[in-house]
């Protein structure tokens, strides 16, 4: 990969936002001690365990384009994360990827049971659309909806699985990445932006910047997954390969999948140049993302 | 169970309505031939078993109380059906009630397999959202994704689960039921009485309504388990007694769940009876639900 050196000062900022972030995202939880407790810890055991943030930070840093104060935009920035959180939990599953493991702790069903799994998965996708609502922007709810569903991540979620010890070529791979990572991660820059009241111009850059790096971002993962290890990635490493997933490494090799990581990430600062704002923050987020080690 | 003879007029005109759902709910379901296939297949296999459509007709009635016509609120009428098959979805996985049979046929795991019914059950849940959404009016999704969240169904239907092999109390029972059937009830004829902009006193006095005939309502399921056989029921009959689940009549009897039931039933009645328009329909399906022999 790409060796990158992250300025201190933008290093400092993104961290910053992930704090602002985390402590939302644990404020907007329901009280732990509150009926149904089972289900709230489980909720909280989840969306806690830590993670980059990503999405919430792309919608916040789009929001903060316009100029405008990020806690305006902090809910909507949540559900996004929540929305993670929840497809997570459900890939996980025993009859999904039958995972043990994810950020280094026992999964939602092995910590808890598989019910309450399924429940916790359903609350933070049904507590993320009031979220939405709370905007009072219903194109939130309904582009969130979209990129979520059948003709996005959900759509991508079932192809990936139905995929499984079969083999298939890069444009079908292409259409399995860019739904289930990809579609997430462009609307959550939607998000922010519609938020801003960003022009159409602007906000047809970010998303398709969105759409690159959501399968640029995909497509390092499984390179991660191919030649990291357990330890650093915090969730099995090598699972692709025994589940007989189909990955970019193992369809094109490592060396192309490389290649493409790196020219999507290079179209994608492109889309960034042409916007009628700056927008230094995405075009780090682009490197860190082909420099990223876990 | 009450004798009720329903009235031919009326019959006639809540088959039609019914008809006029289940034609939107299968215009609105994404084609079946359209990627991806299997997704779209259980979610359409799902949705159109049948049913009685009884909450899509509750949001059209109550928004037919302002005398507009029933086509504009049918996207958010029929969202409510599907986050029903949503919930019935993943509430019969081998993990939730284990349940083989609904409606006749077999459940979404057993037909095809247990990841498309999780999978399935999300996609119905986002969509639901997206139709809401649709609608322009953001209040609807917040006071819908309030209702089925871990304060609405979910908290009822987690409750439920941990509560098998228990003894309960009759508040207790009350409890899951009025959150796992009941809120969903309520917030669908909030919705169409919403849309309609009902003033904010007949908004509550049809919520109560609702509040009140959605735990009739699941009073007189659990009846209809202890005493009706799998044929009629079209799912599994006696299902609640074999896994230890908490029911009225467990609880505190045949004869004093029915007094509840009818109690119930004429306390929803008279909040009707104080809202400032005539609600004739809305009194028929509570005798229809305090007489259901299915």
């Amino acid at each position: 990969m790409a060796e990158f050196k992250l300025d201190p000062a933008w290093e400092k900022d993104i961290a910053e936002k992930q704090e602002f972030v985390n402590l939302w995202l644990e404020r907007l939880l329901p009280p732990e001690d509150s009926v149904p407790v089972e289900l709230h810890e489980a909720m909280r055991y989840s969306v806690m365990a830590g993670g980059k943030r990503f999405r919430p930070l792309l919608a916040l840093y789009a929001y903060e384009l316009s100029g405008k104060d990020p806690v305006s935009a902090v809910r909507p920035a949540c559900a996004l994360e929540y929305i993670h959180t929840y497809s997570l939990i459900h890939d996980d599953l025993p009859c999904m990827d039958d995972d043990d493991l994810r950020r280094g702790r026992p999964t939602v069903h092995k910590k808890f049971n598989e019910a309450i799994a399924v429940l916790a998965g359903d609350a933070l996708h049904a507590y993320a659309f009031e979220l939405l609502a709370s905007s009072g922007n219903s194109r939130l709810v309904s582009e969130v909806a979209k990129a979520i569903g059948t003709y996005g991540m959900l759509g991508g979620q079932i192809c990936d699985i139905l995929a499984e010890n079969r083999e298939i070529d890069i444009e079908e791979l292409r259409h399995i990445h860019s739904h289930k990572t990809g579609a997430l991660i462009r609307v959550s820059l939607r998000v922010g932006a519609i938020l801003a009241e960003l022009g159409e111009n602007d906000l047809e850059l970010i998303s398709n910047y969105g759409a690159k790096i959501g399968l640029a971002f995909q497509i390092v993962d499984d390179i991660l997954d191919e030649i990291s290890d357990t330890e650093t990635l915090g969730k099995t490493a090598g699972k692709d390969k025994e589940s007989g997933k189909a990955t970019y490494p193992r369809t094109v090799g490592l060396e192309k999948s490389r290649e493409m990581a790196e020219q999507l990430i290079l179209s994608a600062k492109d889309d960034l140049s042409r916007m009628s704002m700056p927008a230094d923050v995405f075009h780090i987020f682009a490197d860190l993302i082909i420099s990223r080690q876990y």
